[in-house]
């Protein structure tokens, strides 16, 4: 691949992985199953809580966007992006890492009351008719911070 | 627009923001100023608190710098932004939205003590003789958390 | 230098500074090294604490990474990066001014329990034999919250 080529898929992967989190904040739920191939897999076995399979990954795009809007479709969520590591390994298919921190706080009765974390996201993407899609992503932490109702 | 042209247009713009917040909370008011183009619009509508006209839109490159000016200027700010979607619409014409948060302190004595929000930028962007500057700039929010003096 | 090869500097700049930070708060002190110059400089004369020297400013790769692992080798640390303002001098020379939040907390029994804070970094970079590295970096602050152990 040319520089040109690298440099505007790192910016559309780029674009898309904002389109990922203003989606997932502002609830816009078929925006975000929007952002993933249709056999993409979300590995979250390193998060507390219940997990949705056995080996704690979710799989398939509706099923992604099901999980997610599931877990956080009444929650005040912030999910902030910082400084990825693109790596365009061929014309359809990157890497990627990215820092992240996210802010949960639950509706008033909930079992939590809020969820503060940092960490990154160790992703794959896929180009498919033209554009790209999260293929792959899994969440690693740095530090949680979970505050209880009194 | 050719592919290098809008990556230079995207890069461009990305840095103009990183001015608008580093002058801003650095306290640089003529840099500030420079960011937007001379009938810039600031729409804080959807913000708590006074608001600059009828219509919570300041209009003018100046009195858009008097206006944040006269609110944080003895206010310890930080405001970052995250996750740019940069369309780049003509060679002259682009917009954006950003994930943005911003953290303020006031001084003591001060009606209130802090705020610490989260949320989105929708802005438009124009260029003219060589440089993009922000056209308009509205601000929504998803979380607003305020502590009050004791 | 044409558009093009000042876009590949940006984007390989930022992806320098990414592996700065994501190094540092995973504790890879190996990568965290290699991303400086042999004869780096980083300049932390306005920080509290323990100086490194005289003036404030530890020199050398080697350095620099047994100072910073004797800092926070025990500390959880997240250290994010935000709106980047790369200016590419030459094929070999850039600098770079970065907005910055760092979290940190210590183990218990520390002298200080958690410093949470905010400024910029202004960075300079040189390329050696294909590849970018930090050749000097100051952090200037914007605020800083730290709390003590009960």
């Amino acid at each position: 691949m040319d520089a040109v080529s690298r440099l505007v898929a790192i910016a559309e992967i780029e674009a898309l992985k904002a389109r990922y989190f203003r989606c997932m904040d502002t609830k816009d739920w078929d925006g975000f199953a929007d952002v993933f191939t249709a056999d993409a897999a979300l590995d979250i076995s390193g998060e507390m809580g219940a997990h949705p399979s056995d080996d704690g990954v979710v799989r398939g795009r509706s099923e992604i966007a099901a999980f997610v809007r599931n877990a956080i479709d009444d929650v005040t969520t912030v999910h902030h992006g910082h400084m990825s590591e693109i790596d365009v390994i061929s014309p359809t298919r990157a890497t990627g890492v990215w820092a992240m921190e996210d802010m949960l706080r639950w509706p008033a009765g909930a079992p939590i009351r809020s969820l503060h974390g940092y960490g990154h996201y160790h992703e794959t993407y896929a180009k498919d008719a033209g554009r790209w899609f999260i293929a792959s992503t899994k969440l690693t932490r740095l530090r949680v911070d979970v505050e209880m109702p009194d």
